[in-house]
């Protein structure tokens, strides 16, 4: 596929997302822009006559992703490559990724398509478990027991135990995801220009556990001790694999980060994090 | 059955719980008690040769209870009654609803038969689900995303809502179980001299909200929003219930207490509440 | 003083609440009420005229306090008494306490003279140190050491050991206070139908240590330990006493309530709680 | 002073101090190692014989702290410079960054002596209030109102802002730090591998507020807000400084690490930071 095409990734069964994919199809036909539809997103009547790509195998260079994070973080689970570029317009109610608003799609779709922004490069996680490689992992890979049991864990770094937890699991997040998941369980707020993991203990019996900053190239191990129960491992919130006692979990840092295009660099970081709270009573 | 008779009620599939029920069995039969075991108690073969009750028909007045929490919770859920005394003897890892240890069995025995003891009346919550009356709850009830994913609720109390939550869920708790879950989300402890109820939010997206202590006597509601994620509803840990968007949970103060003989009231309370974790790394 | 006397106590030296005092004064006036003045307010020239009274030896049975929460604590403080009422209009950044806001003060004073509102008593805190009688305490009695060096103490309920703590301090609240500064130190809210207090440990060394809710009625115990920090024992933000080891300080539950007038009962507590953080960022 | 020497800094006034101390110079004596005392410590009889030495001004090259965490801190902050490394005998309650036991003094003094230990370049801050240099912080710095009152700031990140709080202050602390003040305060443990600073609001009014991690290499500022109560300034909890409305503190990472010598590097980091609390129930 040629360097000049666009791709559009829109989320699924959304009339918000469709209206907003529609303001994004004019700005880009109006700036005569090659178009690609990825597979599922063609679904949309109006996207149908569109050739087509798959994120894992022949993406366009540029991709335009509209949704909310979950739609962005499912992309990027299957776009486990750092040559796409990918920017994300806000189509719901949350949408801390993508900093592209309805409102002034004309505009940064040009920007876009000018290279007008400003590109970041975010670190992923590499998650194995038993040896079997898992999708790329943006903001976070979580054990948890299943059906609310509590389950007991050991957490190793690079060899040395960390943590042996008996509760209802961990969060292991990258710098990006320390403002989701990972914030709402106690964890702290990790700011952008540190490479860094936190470890947020999940409602641990042992209450004196308390979350761990670690550098982003640890080795970290997690394995489910014997007489354990059963536990889900769930990456970005949208992968999830069946993990049993005895099970080992190893998360390292990814040789291939996430890519975005980001037009509002700008703004106050932290007065947007604690700012977003405000949109939920 | 008549007043005499004490019951046994074991932890299933356990050495440990076998063999600490044998020690309660010849402290028994040293005192000519009158002995009958709870119908799936009787799967051990030793306990198999006694008369049978079940704990929802027909429970002995007095019963004594080896194992650890887990067992005891679920005999309280069976047995939604305050006309039986129970005595609980910790075989097992965790059992701090159980204060007869191993080593002192012989002696407590004798106390239980003689009434050389204190009787505790806790509180319990009724939990409905969409009207329908759940098992009788000691500990907690617990609205809880199914896989960990979010789901979307509102607390009210007697009418007023208290919360309106995108998170994991929220847990319940009553007095006895504050020192519980609850301790290990966050959430206080509350003075066994209080008949309270805590709530406590399991990592909400809205991160300024707290946990709020009730009286005993609130009309608790909890409602899962339209579009919220499928839940369950787990009682005690044991008993699960589907939830489903527009369900409503009640809860409320049960008017049938779980009545226990206990032997150690003059240990320190609070110690005993900050010491077990030491036990855990 | 006769009964039909309205008393006024003012923040001192606020541009602001000299501005909304003089709209209740206008109100008063225009329903000819017959007006004191708290001796400290009469500073203000135009408050200076009329007859004055002290809290501590003759107010007058119905009060308007104008100004924050510090000046109605300060206020409570003098007022030790439970046959005197109290209407609170906000005049400050500040004013959870106070339910009149500047825009509607005529209609709520009307309502106050004219006995349209709920009267809400509120338990306020009985503390001694070394048996010395303090003032009374609304919110909260704090001890914590000076110059942030960690101090050493107990903690007891009715005899009986809570805590061991190394650190900060401890908050004592009540079910009013809990909202305020024991929120900010992780402790619950305690609704208002429970009659209760929060002890709430400040950055204790022993990080398992956790906030505890006991019986309103409970003897509370603070002794500072053997060669501990000297502290600061602080009472409503507004009383500060000097403590030092081997002192006791004791808490229980005052016999004379708050007793102030409310004119927004109906309006939603928690939501009240929650959103009064929004206005800091 | 020449190369072979070995510096004695004992913590002033303690029993235990000194009976630790003599162990030491027993130690070094049978190694027949030339011998000084830091100025102080020789107000201690049995060491008023030896030359003395100022940590500002002629430190020897290997320097025996005696003492506990206070007593490292202390020492460390008159040592700004890196040319000197420091062992660490533990006499007291609380240390926690001094590895060696009093049982094993005279293995550990020989390890030294003879280069058998691993050195640590731990990162220091560099603190300027209103651009006047503050002595060198190894674990934090704290900013927190008089008498417990609350005051209001602004907390930016290289010209950023992070945080504006209403509360009783901000605990900003290194790596080494972050077990110490920030993890009672509800700060993450940084692991010894990341060279970062921790952000933690100290009972914040905002209970939004979070803690924020940032690189070491960070440009904090601090700045009081007109209007605000005063506060101190504490570095290490050794030395404090008076702050007004207006007052700038700027912190960086510091040119100069601190250098110890450690015997136990092989032992587990977590398990000592997780059960240090133990010792203290």
């Amino acid at each position: 596929m040629d360097e000049e095409n666009i791709g559009l990734v829109v989320k699924p069964n959304s009339l918000l997302a469709e209206e907003t994919a529609k303001k994004v199809l004019q700005a880009l036909e109006k700036h005569n822009a090659e178009i690609s539809v990825e597979e599922l997103s063609r679904d949309y009547a109006f996207l149908s006559g569109y050739p087509s790509f798959k994120l894992e195998e022949d993406p366009p260079p540029r991709i335009i992703v509209v949704g909310g994070d979950g739609t962005l973080l499912r992309a990027f689970q299957r776009l486990c490559r750092d040559d796409v570029m990918v920017m994300g317009v806000r189509a719901g109610r949350r949408g801390f990724l993508l900093d592209v608003e309805p409102y002034e799609i004309a505009d940064r779709v040009e920007d876009f398509l000018e290279g007008r922004f400003r590109l970041y490069r975010y670190t992923r996680l590499d998650v194995k478990l038993n040896n079997k490689t898992l999708p790329c992992t943006l903001n976070d890979a979580v054990v948890v027991g299943k059906t609310a049991k509590v389950i007991r864990f050991n957490v190793f770094r690079d060899g040395e135990r960390i943590y042996s937890i008996d509760g209802d699991g961990i969060i292991v997040s990258t710098t990006v995801g320390s403002t989701a998941y990972n914030l709402s369980a106690g964890g702290p707020i990790i700011d952008p220009g540190l490479d860094a993991v936190s470890l947020a203990p999940m409602n641990p019996v042992q209450i004196q556990l308390r979350p761990v900053v670690l550098p982003a190239s640890s080795r970290i191990r997690i394995e489910l001790r014997p007489a354990s129960n059963e536990a889900w491992l769930i990456l970005d919130g949208q992968h999830v694999e069946d993990v049993y006692e005895g099970d080992i979990i190893d998360i390292s840092k990814s040789s291939v980060p996430a890519v975005m295009a980001r037009f509002k660099w700008w703004e106050n970081y932290y007065e947007r994090v604690f700012t977003r709270i405000l949109s939920y009573w």
